[in-house]
Parts: C-alpha cells; structure tokens; sequence
C-alpha cells in the first residue's frame, strides 16, 4: 500500500478522553474511532490487526480440530427463555422487537444457539465429540464503556463450545482449548497467565481466565509468589486469618459519635482492624442483603451474589435500603437485629470472639459480639484475599496484580443440555444431556493487551505476528528520483514476495515519517537516502535502536530472517 | 478434514418449505440451517464458502485501492436523522435502545457511519480520491422473508463508499466497481449482466444492478434482443404504444354490471385493451393517490414513488381508501372526480382520445375521456414495459426475463455529503461537498445465485473457486487397509500440497458417499479402490460423468492441471 493514498488519520496530540495507553495508541496510530460511547468503527490499520488476530485463533482452533460456524447475531428470545436467561441476562442484553412484535437480543454469547444447532443435529455419541466456534460481532449493553475497545457495546469475540458424552471427555476439550489459548496469546506476543476464574452468568462448574499482566486491568488477579496458584479475585482463596478467642463476654453499647471508617475505629477503640467486624448492606435484585466481614476484609461481591443464586445485579444498596435495614445513618449497620432479607457472616468472623461491629443505631457501636450468640447468619467464605495473605496450596505469601482478561474457557457441564433438552444416545441406548464447555477470545481486547505490552514513548511496537503491515519502504527525500525509483523498485519486490508493505510516498520530511511509522509500529523499516549510490539502504527493527547499512541484495535474506526469528508464515 | 469428524448434516429429503432450487440444496447440503423466519446460522460447509467469496470480493477491491474497515452495527439515531432517513427507512429498519434510552438502530446500510467517519478526517482535496469498504452484517426487517438467503432478516454484504472531488473521479471510480464487479462475478462462475436499476432509498442519480438471469429471481428485467440495453423493470422504459387518435366525442355514462377486469371490458365493449385506461389507488404513506394507465399497461410503482418523491410505504390502498376515493366499489375507478391527494397519467393514456375508463360509481364506465378536456393529472412516464415493447435506445424487441441482484452500484453525488456536511477544500480554497457512490455485494445471495446457476439432480456443482472443499479422497472399502491407507496416505500429501481436501473415512458404502458428495459438490474426487494394488486410483469431475483411472504419481499434476484450469489460486 502507498501511504499517500492510504486512510490513516494519525493524531499528534494525545486525545483528552483516552486514559490507558492502548486506548491512546489505538487512536493516536488511526486504528479506530469512536462513533458513541462504546462504539467504535474500525480504520484500516485496525481491522488489519483484528483480522490477523481472527486468524491466528482460526489456524489454532483448526489445528484442534474445531470447526468454525456463524450463528446469527439476532436471536430469538425463545431460546433464552428455554435456559431461563432471558431475564437473567438483565440490562446487559441489548433486546428489539421485529415488525411482529416478535422479541430478539442481540446476542451477548451463544450457549442457547449452539446447544440449540446441536441439539437438533446431535443424536448418538457417534457424533460426539465436537466443538464449534464462530468468530462474531457480539453486543453487550455495558454500564460503564470504558478505555477504548477494553470495554465495549460491540466487540469481535471467537465464541467455541465443546460437545462431549462425558467429563472425561470434557476435560480432554477443555485441555485442547487451554493449548490452543496458549498457543494463540504466545503467537500474539502476549505475556499471560491462565487463572482460576469465577464462571458467572454463563454458568458451570470449572473455569479459567487467561490474564495479561497489565496495570490497566480491570481484573484483580491473584497469584502465588511460591507455587503455580492463580486465581481471579472474584474466585481467589486464601488461609483464614488466625481467630481472636477469648471468653465471650456481655455485649455492651458504645457511644462512637462520628466514628464510621475502620481507621476512625480502630484510632478510636485502639484495637486492630480485624477485632472489628463491618456489615455492608447491598441490593440483589431488590431484595436487602447483610453480608458481614472482618475490618481488615472486603467484601467478594460475586462470592455473596453465589451464595444467593442467580442474581441479574448487584450493587451497594442505597440509602433507603440501608436506613431500611438498620433504622440508623450509613456508617453503623451492624449484625445484631439487622433487618435484611439474606445475612452472611464471613467464617473468619465467625470464628473469633468478642467483635466490635455496628449498632444499628446512629452514633453507637456494640463490643464483645458473637456469631451463634448474639446474631446468627449464613457462615461461608465472603471475602477477597489481601494481599500477602497465605496461598491455600502452599502457604506461600500470594501477591494481587491487576489483569487484562483476553481470553475465557469454562466447563459448563449439562447446564444447557439439561435445560434445553440435548441429549444423546450412549453406547448402551441411553438417552444422556451432552457435556458442554464454551471458549471465548475478545479480538480487539487481545490487540489492546499486545499494545499495553509492546508500546514506547514513541507508538506501538507490534510483533510481526499481528502487525498491520510488516515492512516500510521510506524514500529520504521524494524530490530525488533516485531516492524514490529505488524504494519503489523495493516496495514493488517485497510485495511480490508477499510481505505486507507500506511505501512512504507521501510529500512529507523524513524525520515526520518515521515518527508516523513508529507512532503505527511498522517492525522493519528500510530507508531508501544517500547511501543509494553506493546500492545501500538502511535497515531498523522498530524494537530496536541500531539502524544497519545494508545492500540492495541483503533485503531479502534479512526480512525472510526476521520471519523466520518470530516464527512468521511469509506470503 | 476427515468426513468421520465433519458437523455437515446433510438430508435426504427436500425440505418442504424451500421452494427453490438454491435453498433445497443449500439445507440439504448443510450449509445453512433456520433459526427462525429469514434468520439463519451458517455451518461449517456454508461458511467456507462464503468466506471464500468474501476472499475474492477483498482481493478485487484491494486491487482498485479500496481500503477495508468495519462499522460497528449499532449506530446512533442521531447519525440518520441529520440524513434524514431515521424516518424515511421505517419498519425495515430494527431500532432499538440502550439502558439510557438512547435510539440505535442496527445497521441496514452505511452511507451516513461512512460519510460521518470521512467528513470528520477528510478537509482537502489531497485526501482524495478514496474509496473505504466493509464486509458486515447487516440487518433488515424484511416483511416477507424468503427463499432461504435470498431475501433474510440478517445477511453478510459488502459495503464500499468512494469519496471524489468532482464528477469525473465519481465516473472513475464507479467504472473501477463495474470492473471489480465483472471480474468478482467471473471468479465466483456467475453469468451475469449489469443492469440500468433505479436508485431506492439510497438516493442518487445514476445505479446499475449485477444481475443474474435466474427462474427465481425475485426482480424482471428487461433487456433488449438488439443491442446492450439492460434495466430493471423499476426503471426499464420503452418507445410508447402507438395513441389511438380520432376526434374526440361527448363523453357517455355506460352501465357495465358485472364487468370488472380488462378482459370483461374487452369482451364487453369488443374494442382492444389499449383503448381502455385503467385507475389503481394506491396509499403512499397515508395519502392516496390515483394513476392512470392504458388497459394493455402495467403501474410501475417506483416510477410513481418517485415521482412522489419520499416514500417510506407504497402499496395499493384497501377497500376503504378506495371506496373514499371513488365512491364507489373497487373496479370502478377512474379519472374523473377521483378524490385522491395525487393524480399520476401515463403518457401514453394523455397522448389518445376518447378512452374508456371507470366511472367512480359502481356498475357503470365512460366512454369518450380525454386528458385535458374531461381530467388532468401529472403526466409522465408511470407504466411497465410489456415483452416484446420496442427498446428506448434501437426499437429492436425488449425480453423481460426474471433475475436475482448480486450486486448493485450507485452515483450518489452530494445527497449524504450535502445533508451531513461532508465537504473539501479544493485547489483554489473554495469549500464543496464531496462526490460520493456506493457499491454492495450480498455475499449469502451471491452462493445462492452460484447454486442456481451450478446444480443438476444431484446436487450443487461448485465452481472450485468458492467451493468449500476443492478435492475429496474415497476409500472404496473401509475394512480394506490397503484402500484405508492409500486414501489417507493421498490426503496427507493433498493437504501438504495446499489442496482443501476431505477424507471420506466415514464407515458407509461407497455408494452413499458419493451421493453425499454429489449433493455437497466437491469438484473433484478420487476414489481409492481395488486398483490400488497396481498404484491407481479413479478420477472425476464433479460436472462431467467421464471417470478415469489414472496413477499414482499423476493425482498431483491433474489436480494442479484444474486449478490452473480454472485459474484458481493453489494454497
């Protein structure tokens, strides 16, 4: 492609609403442009990108033996009635009627679909196993868009489901699609971690996050600095603090006028955080939830919201619940009396003794209070791990890193064969529910970690493997037809060879196309200036400093090298 | 891809609400597979070959300059009311709504995302020319959904939109469309032929439809025996019918009871259907509106439309409106006393004298009308051409023939730049709006179109460069290793070749395999049976009966020997 001719509109300023680099970057280099609050168009240089990504995912799901499909991105709400998740989907689902009035989502995922294809094909175990993807524009109505395509409306998304006749063979499919996650992030460039991850609204028993490492995450993850344990947060396990035991004795009330934070307590009783125990208040579906941890906890949100059932949202309740359930300001809800439709006690608060916890009651604070005395509660593990805290498989110290989740695979179990009726005829002329797990990879996220991994102050630094285009052919000086015959004669040679080349060809100085090609990340860049008459041209990875000299016959040999080095198919 | 493996459910019977030949055979084959009405899900063998059409669309459009992005599928309403269309599309558009309430709708085209991407990026003339594509989904709530992919709620097309100066560069680059048109056409095996179309909701002055000649199409078309003359009936004109001319008479009331049809009048009054002017009532959006043509003609109802100017729906009016118009029962109407919003005459009715036409009162006709002494309307061209009309361009005979539109291209000019504000700055620093077309390709259609042009009893024959597989390898017998190995040990080296190749190792006979193999239409297969043993094996076309038994070490270069044949890429 001639960049003279080529839409790439390129930003110098860094634009005001982009708070994360990817999200800069992506603008910055013309990748994509937002058209609404978490919608986006994609530029050339984007859906270059995108589509080497859809690719890579496709030869490595081929390679396992999947085989790709396209479900259509309305649905029926028939189906979503079927698994009951036409209303548990709540906001998030983007729902339309057509001209009949007949209900559709735009699909947020494709559970009801698949189970509803297969179903309808699948009757013996002969058929089994199987697993099909599709690689789809799905929809989600997000409360909060946010840094650029992390968190979208409308996003690519490689949805897979595995059909198996057993949880042999589900782990066998679950394993293949860890493999090829694995396989698919490296060949992106991406440093990653699978994690233990809660299975949320999509159901199921067992699954895994593959997070980026990235302080721009959204993901809380956490991993064990002495053995293999990674969890996300919302799932994440570790030992239990030691209980504080003492004789119980007598609850007693305790003025603590304008004392609310754990930090106003502990200055205010001179006790450590974990003698006191906080109630939060919150709002599931409109029915009042207490859940009560140690000071020094906070509340896991998604561990209570399990412990519930299938609740569509969650939040903090408002004050009117809250003054509802306590008869008191914010600041003194407390276990004693507390009235709320579900009360969960975190085990470690109901393992120790004498806490000091909230009245009820503005203004006052109840010492010496003990679960199974004085209150009692649904006892579980409701709180996220700090950091620090024991691993739960080895004791070692676990550390919390914030993470990019690119990609997702869960075993689902018979969660959907059950509910939508997808059974087959085993061995023995048994009618059994298929053993499903589902696989998904965000696109245009998976191209924002590689950013967030590979950038400089000066752009992005692409691997080959996703780059837009792989070489730029640069004349210094486009007035000297020698500068730019011979990078034409160049361009024209690396095209036919099949690398994906740009031509600077644009009437601009030199020193503004190389900041534009780094700003894109073009990873091999040959300039074409003085040297020429000599029959030599610069060579300069874009990870790397040194600029090389090189003949007009070395160009090949280096390129085909730098494919060779990353691993690259060339053509 | 072993067959064993392969999610291709194929059927024996033809399904019963296909009615056409493309949708039997596209359910049969397991290409695609109903949602709900004109909702469908691509399988495995649908979706290679609609990928690969999709292959061939990018590479000729690359090849002209067009760059690829994608729109994202949700677009604000605010984007079509500045166009004006929010409204003007009505109920083929799905809208919907975000948790704010905000107004999307899902895309059913893309003139306004694209002009508003350009106009925001695009100031000078240097920018320019440019033209940007996109392969997406798009969404249509079509009334009557049917004949498979032909006509569906969601369907895969190609979108480009060129952005020029002036029209000349609009001249070029429609020119380079037509020219990627014919060349995708011929790639995809199409006989086809690019027709004068009228321009619809999209606006613009000057379109062509890609058409090919099919029973099924849901379009006429007319083209011209003598010479290159192609249109749309929508748009298709002819010389006029030679006007019946004589003095004109008084006016006379006529009692006709029973005499409703052309064919009643013709009996009745002994005279020919041309002396007769009919008057149909219509509803366009609400206002009723009459149109008077000669008893042999049809209304073209686009021309009337247009004529009208924005229409969202324009059907015949029910009894009510007719009856409020003409006062009397519906078979009666005519032109004089009508009392409708609008009054359309065909020239062809103003040009004759005293013509026979219903008398706005049940039961009787007048004869003896003339335009201009006893009614006046607008007078244009408003009728249908008739086969055997002579052409507008050589008077040699029209032939209407029915055809399915692939593909279509559009001069829009200024009306989405003008609306949008979409303008440049020219050499002389003068400020104009951009000159734009577009150009659409249905993807699904077009495979629909190939079927309809390639089958014969038993099944699709695919050209092989959209075919889903290229060759496929036949054990004889599943229980002879020697057949087993072979086959396999040919596939494994197909495959390295580059070929796209199926493994028939299913454990049916050989009979079955080819009927499924027929019905999917693989166009190629060697057969690997008892000649093995002295290193042959049988090859054959999919469309030709001829099969041939050649060696071993031959299958590589017959294969190469197709493929050059057919000019189809290998690998």
């Amino acid at each position: 492609m001639k960049m003279s001719r080529m839409f790439m509109p390129t930003l110098k300023e860094v634009p005001s609403d982009a708070e994360i680099t990817s999200h800069q970057l992506m603008l910055r280099a013309g990748l994509i442009k937002k058209m609404s609050s978490g919608v986006y168009n994609q530029l050339p240089m984007g859906i270059r990108v995108f589509n080497k990504i859809q690719n890579i995912i496709r030869e490595e799901l081929n390679a396992k033996g999947c085989q790709e499909i396209l479900c259509a991105g309305i649905i029926p709400s028939e189906l979503w009635e079927e698994s009951g998740r036409w209303t548990a989907m709540g906001e998030e689902m983007f729902r339309l009627k057509d001209r009949n009035q007949r209900d559709y989502c735009l699909g947020p995922t494709h559970e009801e679909v698949f189970t509803d294809i297969v179903r309808q094909e699948v009757t013996s175990y002969k058929q089994l196993p199987m697993n099909l993807y599709q690689i789809q524009v799905k929809y989600r109505d997000e409360r909060r868009p946010r840094f650029g395509v992390m968190r979208t409306k409308t996003f690519t998304m490689k949805d897979a489901y595995s059909f198996d006749i057993d949880e042999a063979g589900l782990d066998k499919s679950y394993q293949d699609m860890y493999e090829a996650y694995t396989n698919i992030f490296n060949r992106c460039g991406l440093d990653h971690s699978p994690v233990q991850a809660d299975s949320g609204a999509i159901g199921g028993s067992s699954s895994a996050e593959f997070m980026v490492k990235s302080e721009v995450g959204e993901d809380d993850v956490v991993f064990c600095s002495g053995c293999d344990y990674a969890a996300n947060m919302e799932k994440a396990e570790s030992v239990k603090y030691e209980a504080f035991k003492e004789e119980m004795k007598e609850i007693k009330e305790v003025s603590t006028p304008d004392v609310h934070t754990i930090e106003e307590l502990e200055a205010f009783f001179k006790l450590h955080a974990g003698r006191f125990a906080k109630t939060l208040i919150y709002d599931a579906d409109g029915k009042s939830v207490a859940v009560v941890v140690r000071g020094d906890r906070d509340v896991n949100e998604t561990k209570v919201a399990n412990a519930i059932g299938s609740v569509v949202e969650f939040e903090l309740a408002n004050e009117a619940m809250v003054q509802a359930a306590t008869n008191a300001e914010i600041g003194f809800a407390g276990p004693i009396g507390v009235k709320t439709d579900y009360l969960f006690v975190d085990e470690e608060v109901a393992a120790q003794n004498n806490m000091i916890v909230g009245a009820n009651k503005t203004g006052y604070h109840i010492e010496n209070v003990n679960h199974g005395r004085d209150f009692e509660g649904v006892v579980g593990d409701f709180r996220n791990v700090n950091e620090g805290d024991k691993c739960p498989k080895c004791e070692s110290a676990l550390e919390i890193a914030r993470g990019v989740e690119v990609g997702h695979i869960f075993k689902l179990g018979t969660k959907y064969s059950e509910s939508m009726g997808a059974n087959y005829i085993d061995k023995d002329g048994k009618s059994k529910p298929i053993i499903m797990g589902c696989y998904g990879i965000g696109v245009e996220r998976t191209a924002a970690a590689v950013i967030e991994q590979h950038n400089d102050e000066n752009g992005i630094i692409w691997p080959l493997s996703v780059a837009p285009y792989q070489v730029a052919v640069v004349p210094v000086n486009m007035k000297k037809e020698e500068h730019t015959e011979a990078a034409e004669k160049i361009y024209n040679e690396l095209q036919a060879m099949g690398v994906e080349v740009l031509l600077d060809d644009r009437n601009e100085r030199v020193g503004f196309k190389f900041k534009d090609l780094d700003l894109i990340g073009i990873p091999m860049r040959i300039t074409v200036g003085k040297d020429i008459v000599d029959g030599k041209v610069e060579f300069k990875l874009r990870d790397q400093e040194e600029k090389e000299l090189i003949g007009l016959d070395e160009i090949k040999s280096k390129i085909e090298a730098e494919f060779v080095k990353n691993n690259v198919k060339l053509g």
